[in-house]
C-alpha cells in the first residue's frame, strides 16, 4: 500500500479523454478554455464532453431539439416539486432531492445500455435549468414556465426564471459562465459520482451524488459566500478596511487560489470580462468596481489570483439572480461533465475501493453491558 | 503525482478509528467482528462506532430510547412516500429519494455543530428501518406502523414491517445481520460519504450519496443476485448442472470472494449458523442445503470461499423479506457506518480531490459550426 493521503492530493485516480488541466491551462477535449468561452454554445460544449468532438451542423441542429424536448418536466415532477418550493432550506437540497426523484420516475432508471445511459444523461442536462427556473419561481408563488423552442439552452434558462426574453448581452453572459463551469477533471463532486457509479449504480444516483458534494461550501458553495462578502463590503471605499479587518481575524477571503493552478484559474478572467461588459452597458459599475479593487486588495497582500468563483458571484448579480441560486446555477452547468464522466467511467468500470490506516484501539473484548 | 490507479487499489485515503481488515480479521474498534455478533445489539454497535467505546447501562438506556424516539416519521415524509411508493422503480432509488427528503424537512439541516452532526446521525440511523418498512408495507397498500418502545432496533424493524411481534430467535437472526452489515472500513459507499461531505457538505448529502453507491451492482445489489441464483437453482439436486453451466458461459457466482480479504470472508459464517439455526428451527432446510452445497461447488472449482453477502440472503429470505428489500437492509445496518465515518471526516477534514490523467486529444482550435 501506499502513504496516507488524506485529500488523495495528486493522486491519479482515473484516466480520462474529458478534460486536462496542465500548467495553470485547461482544456476541454483539447480545446483551450478561452476559445470555447468566446466561441462556443453550452450546447456544443456538453456534445463535446460526451462524444471527444464538436458536432457539425446537423449533429448540432438535432441535438438542440432533442434538449429542447427532453427540457419539459412532467407533472409529477411540478408536483413533487411543489410539495418542497416553499421549504426553509438550502435549494441544493430540494435540487438533489428532485435529482433523485427525476430516477424515479423515469421507466428507463434501471437501463443501462449506452443508448439507455445516454438518453438518461440528455433528460438530466435538460431537465436541470427547467427544474431550478421552476423552484426559482414556485418559490415565490410563481407560476413554473415551459422551455421555448427557438430559444439557446442559456437563453431557455434565463427566460424561465425571469418570464422575459433576455437580451442577448445576458444570454452571452450566461451562455459563457455555463461554457466555463461545465467541467473541471477530478474535481470533488465529480469524482463522488464516478466513486458511485463505479459500483455500477445508475446515472442518477451519480447525479444526485454529485448535486450533494457541489453543495459544500469548500466547493460549489464558494460564489455564494463571494456575494455574501461583496454585499457587505457595499461601497468601494470600504474595500481596504473590510478586508484589513478581515485579514486581522484571520478570515479566508472567498473566490482567491486554487489547489490546482499555481499561477491563477484561467476562467476568471473570461468572466471579469464579461462582468466588465454587462456593467458598462448599464452604466451601474459598482460591483464590478468593488470586484476589481478586492482583486488588487488580494494581489498585493497575499499574491492570490481570484478564481471561477469571484467573478461569476458578480455576473450572476448582474443577471439578477438570487444569491442562493449561485450553487443550483453551477449544478445546471457542472451536470455537462459530471455525465460526461459517468459515461466515461461506465465504458472501462472498476470499482474505485481504497483503503484506510487504522489507528484506533486494538484487542478489546466483549463485556456484558450489566459489568461495564 | 503517483501511477494511474483507477480503482484506488491499495491507496490509503484516510486514516480512521472505526474499524479496521488486517491479515483477514475484520474489527469495529478493536473488537472482533464474531465477538460482536454473537454479543453485542445492534444498537451497542452504533454507539461503538460513533464514539469509539461501549456505552455503560445508563449510557445505553437512553441511548435506546432517543432512538426509538426519533424512529418516527413525519407525517409530511409519510405523505411524500405514499406518492412514490408505488412507482415500479428500484427500491434504492426510492430510498435514495426519500433520504434526501428527509435532509428537506429537517430544520436543522444547515448546523454544524458537533452536537448539531450527531443528532441529525441519531435522526437518520433511527428513521431508516421505519422507513424501509413503512416503504414495503405502503407499497402493498398496507398501513405504515410506528415503532414500539418495547423492542429493539432490530425486533422493531421486523414488526413494522410485518406487523406482528417476531420470534426472538428471528429477532436474533435480525440482529446479528445488522450488526455484521454495519460497517466495512473504507468500501465504496462509504468512501463517497466522507469524499462528498469533505466538502463540507451535510451528512444528508453523505448518506444519499452513500445510498445511491450501495445500490450498485458490484457493492450492496450483490445479496439481491445471490437469492436470484438460490431461487433458480431451486433444488440440492440441480446445484451442479446449473452451476457446470453458468462456469461454462464464463458467468460470475455472486456472493463469493472479496477485495479486501485473502481467505475469506470472516463475516460469512455467523450468517451461515444463524441460517442453520432458523432453518432447523422451521424444519424446512432447503435453502440452507442449496446454500451448502454451492459453497462446497465454489470451493472445490474455484478455491473461493463465501462472503457476506452469500448467507445473508438466505436468512434473510427465512425472515420472510421480499428479494428486492435486501439492499435496503442492507441501508438499515450500513447507516451506522457511513454516520460513523462521516462524523469522523468532519472531526479532521480535507476536501478529497484527487487527479486524472488526461489521454485525450491536444491543441485543437474552434472552428465555427458552418464550416465543420
Amino acid at each position: 500500500m501506499t502513504e496516507m493521503n488524506k485529500g488523495l492530493e495528486g493522486v491519479i485516480a482515473s484516466q480520462t479523454k474529458i478534460s486536462s488541466i496542465i500548467d495553470d491551462r485547461l482544456t476541454y477535449v483539447g480545446y483551450d478554455i478561452g476559445d470555447l468561452a468566446e466561441h462556443a454554445s453550452f450546447e456544443e460544449v456538453i456534445y463535446l464532453l460526451w462524444y471527444y468532438r464538436l458536432p457539425n451542423k446537423r449533429e448540432l441542429a438535432i441535438f438542440q431539439e432533442q434538449l429542447t424536448k427532453e427540457m419539459k418536466l412532467g407533472h409529477k415532477i411540478i408536483a413533487s416539486l411543489a410539495v418542497i418550493a416553499h421549504e426553509k432550506v438550502h435549494p441544493m437540497s430540494v435540487m438533489r432531492t428532485m435529482v433523485s426523484m427525476l430516477g424515479v420516475y423515469d421507466k428507463d432508471s434501471e437501463g443501462d445500455s449506452n443508448l439507455s445511459n445516454y438518453s438518461k444523461a440528455m433528460k438530466l442536462v435538460a431537465k436541470m435549468p427547467t427544474l431550478v427556473a421552476a423552484y426559482a419561481r414556485m418559490r415565490k408563488d410563481e407560476v413554473p414556465l415551459q422551455p421555448r423552442g427557438d430559444l439557446s439552452l442559456a437563453g431557455n434558462f434565463l427566460y424561465m426564471l425571469t418570464g422575459t426574453e433576455p437580451t442577448p448581452l445576458h444570454v452571452k453572459a450566461m451562455n459563457r459562465a455555463l461554457v466555463l463551469h461545465a467541467e473541471h477533471e477530478m474535481n470533488a463532486s465529480t469524482f463522488s459520482a464516478r466513486v458511485c457509479v463505479a459500483t455500477l449504480s445508475d446515472i442518477y444516483s451519480g447525479v444526485t451524488a454529485a448535486i450533494g458534494s457541489l453543495k459544500g461550501a469548500l466547493h460549489g458553495g464558494a460564489n455564494e459566500q463571494v456575494m455574501v462578502m461583496l454585499a457587505e463590503i457595499g461601497d468601494e471605499s470600504n474595500v481596504v478596511a473590510y478586508l484589513d479587518a478581515k485579514l486581522a481575524k484571520k478570515e479566508k477571503i472567498m473566490g482567491f487560489g486554487h489547489r490546482v493552478y499555481e499561477n491563477g484559474d484561467p476562467r476568471a478572467q473570461y468572466l471579469r470580462d464579461m462582468c466588465e461588459e454587462l456593467t458598462t452597458v448599464t452604466g451601474d459599475t459598482k460591483w464590478y468596481d468593488i470586484s476589481r479593487a478586492v482583486e488588487q486588495y488580494v494581489w498585493d497582500k497575499k499574491q492570490l489570483k481570484p478564481n471561477v468563483d469571484f467573478y461569476s458571484a458578480t455576473v450572476y448579480h448582474c443577471l439578477g439572480i438570487d444569491q442562493d441560486l449561485f450553487t443550483p446555477i453551477f449544478t445546471v452547468s457542472r451536470i455537462a461533465g459530471w455525465s460526461a464522466h459517468i459515461l466515461e467511467q461506465y465504458e472501462d468500470n472498476r470499482l474505485i475501493r481504497p483503503r484506510a490506516e487504522y489507528v484506533g484501539e486494538t484487542n478489546n473484548t466483549y463485556i456484558p453491558v450489566e459489568e461495564r
